[in-house]
């Protein structure tokens, strides 16, 4: 059956998860820089050479912990047949549901966002951008959103939204706005634009 | 006379400037990380507890940058007379003149801008969303732009879009595209909107 996975490969993504679940307890508790490879490792019950088999530096998690979040975002979606709507209807319910993952752990994100931006990776790694892209272009596709948008640059700029307003919202105690409601705003500019 | 500034303050100004003048020498012959305090007091030929009086910390030289970068900008505006056009044209220019001084030393802005990111200040520190806000502001207050636009978060945006764009400049070599022309894009996104 093609959607069983053979022991093999079972027992390499068992491994990955505990080394995965080690990470993200090990930053949780005592912060990203702090946290080191053999910790991590030792808490997974994973020899260190296998450990960096798996992830070959500490800011992999971060890139895991992103694509992680990028997943239950689309599952979400799915089980509310929320790619149904309008682009816009799609667009909004996308980064709602991101943001909820970031209310939900307001700690995490704190300690993990952080870390992403200092490495860079959040910034540099288009994988956002590239899947709200996406969405833009079938809006334009549609005829929902103007035939001369820029995809790329539009699934940037909404990209570049989001990351900012979560910066902003995890740089201040208590948090400064309600973040789902701030990237909502952001969103409806974006779509408006600026001009009457 | 009003302008004229006393000795101690011309004094003042100067040592900053000696200061200044050696931390972003410093910084583009060896990077953000490697240059010292110590060395950049050395060459300013100013006292280490003199330095620290002026320059805090490091990153207070960052800041500085970012700074006259922005006063340049106005400098630049002003001899145009750039403050009279449209709030759309004056948001397009200060835009590029920004733009111009990075492309007019890429190396400066590769290693000043990803240190800048890496501390978190350019991002966190609002500055730059502050004076695009005002220009916002204009534009709604004259009608070009809707009147119900947050300019605040508008601001925020139109930074976002900036930083995001100098980060994947910086990010690839050769320069992936020209920066210039890419803001001006986000700019026009960002003013008509995605919606047809």
């Amino acid at each position: 059956m093609p959607n069983q996975l053979g022991r093999r490969e079972r027992r390499r993504l068992e491994i990955r998860d505990r080394l995965y679940t080690a990470a993200m307890e090990l930053i949780l508790e005592r912060g990203f820089e702090a946290a080191t490879m053999d910790e991590i490792a030792e808490r997974a019950d994973v020899a260190r050479a296998t450990a960096f088999n798996y992830f070959p530096q500490k800011a992999a998690f971060l890139y895991e912990w992103g694509q992680r979040r990028r997943e239950r975002v689309a599952e979400v979606m799915a089980a509310e047949h929320a790619e149904q709507g309008s682009a816009a209807d799609r667009l909004r319910r996308y980064l709602a549901v991101l943001a909820e993952q970031n209310t939900a752990n307001r700690t995490a994100t704190v300690r993990l966002m952080d870390a992403a931006i200092r490495l860079g990776d959040a910034l540099h790694e288009p994988s956002l951008d590239l899947k709200l892209a996406e969405l833009v272009d079938a809006g334009r596709e549609s005829g929902e959103f103007r035939s001369d948008v820029d995809s790329a640059q539009a699934g940037t700029l909404l990209a570049a939204a989001y990351f900012t307003a979560v910066l902003r919202w995890i740089g201040a105690e208590p948090e400064p706005f309600d973040l789902p409601a701030y990237l909502d705003g952001m969103l409806d500019m974006a779509l408006r634009g600026l001009v009457e």
